[in-house]
């Protein structure tokens, strides 16, 4: 029964993903090894090499996950056919930022303050690694397309000031995105729905 | 002579410090280690050692500079007497981030995609690290703080909307220094000087 194996072999893949994600979380990449990660999952120390041919493969999937959920809400509301606001925009690109935990695409449960706390390691490595910084470099400028689209969109609608430059508009909400994010994990400044709402509600647009 | 023996232990310093930035700025904090910046910095194995005790003494003070060179603007302009507006506190939080080359307290010249390169591995290394994490946190409270103290004078002076609350504000400031920062580096968005005209000509403020 193919199917069956296919789940297990998902499920106990999403296992090792979970326990890399708490390693790298707590210690970061460069101070995690395969064993560290074999030991958290409680399998074998040749158990991550079924799925995954090196320590930088699972870095490459925790990152594409990070990114995936963290800009889901912003993309969905950018990417559907209404108008939204800035404002709007800001707070769904706050959304999962602010929450505690989301569910990957299998449906398992991630914490956020482990997602972001990976999030920000994904950032030094782009910045050497070219595996690392093409996918996110990539998915960037498509989140960001789409959130100008919408600030375009939002211009002919009358919803957005005809004022607003739809690129930089869409870089600001990237880079609040951004900002909130690492205030949330490095300062500790967690009250992130507080300031969408605010936003939201017209306090700086 | 001890003052010129101070000045030459200074430069020999400065010189090591400049090698070690270029390396970790090309290599990461981690993949670098002390014979690589003594052969960066042409000088023996040994040398590094009579100024810095270990690698993280060398860490510790690039994030030092990088952290005062990115904030001097904008701490200058909250700490003065003026009320500024939210749009100029912006600008100025964008000022070091937007050019090329700094001056650090010594009057030494320092590449700013160097020293934003380190910047964004520092904030890994504040995630598992209380030595960074520890003066980086003191370091943006005591920024935010200032900026929420302007922003207040400002409320006070009819030049910053009564409706703006300072400690929100100045998150939002600080959000967007660090969010163009890793757009600059990591995402080759490098137009953060037009950005900040526009913000300053009230864009979203």
């Amino acid at each position: 029964m193919p199917r069956l194996t296919a789940e297990r072999r998902e499920a106990k893949r999403a296992e090792i993903v979970a326990a890399a994600r708490r390693c790298f979380s707590r210690e970061g990449f460069h101070q995690t090894s395969m064993p560290d990660i074999a030991a958290e999952a409680g399998v074998s120390a040749g158990a991550p090499y079924r799925y995954f041919a090196s320590k930088e493969e699972i870095i490459l999937a925790i990152a594409g996950d990070a990114f995936r959920l963290i800009f889901e809400p912003v993309e969905r509301l950018a990417d559907g056919t209404d108008a939204p606001t800035l404002g709007e925009l800001v707070a769904a690109a706050l959304g999962t930022i602010s929450g505690e935990t989301v569910r990957d695409a299998a449906g398992h449960p991630v914490d956020v303050d482990e997602l972001l706390r990976c999030a920000v390691q994904t950032w030094s490595e782009a910045l050497r690694s070219d595996e690392v910084r093409g996918p996110a470099a990539e998915g960037f400028e498509r989140v960001r397309a789409s959130i100008a689209g919408a600030l375009d969109r939002g211009r002919a609608a009358g919803t957005v000031p005809a004022t607003l430059d739809p690129d930089r508009g869409a870089r600001v909400v990237m880079g609040l995105l951004h900002g909130f994010l690492l205030q949330r994990v490095a300062f500790g400044l967690t009250d992130t729905a507080g300031l969408a709402a605010d936003l939201h509600a017209g306090l700086i647009m």
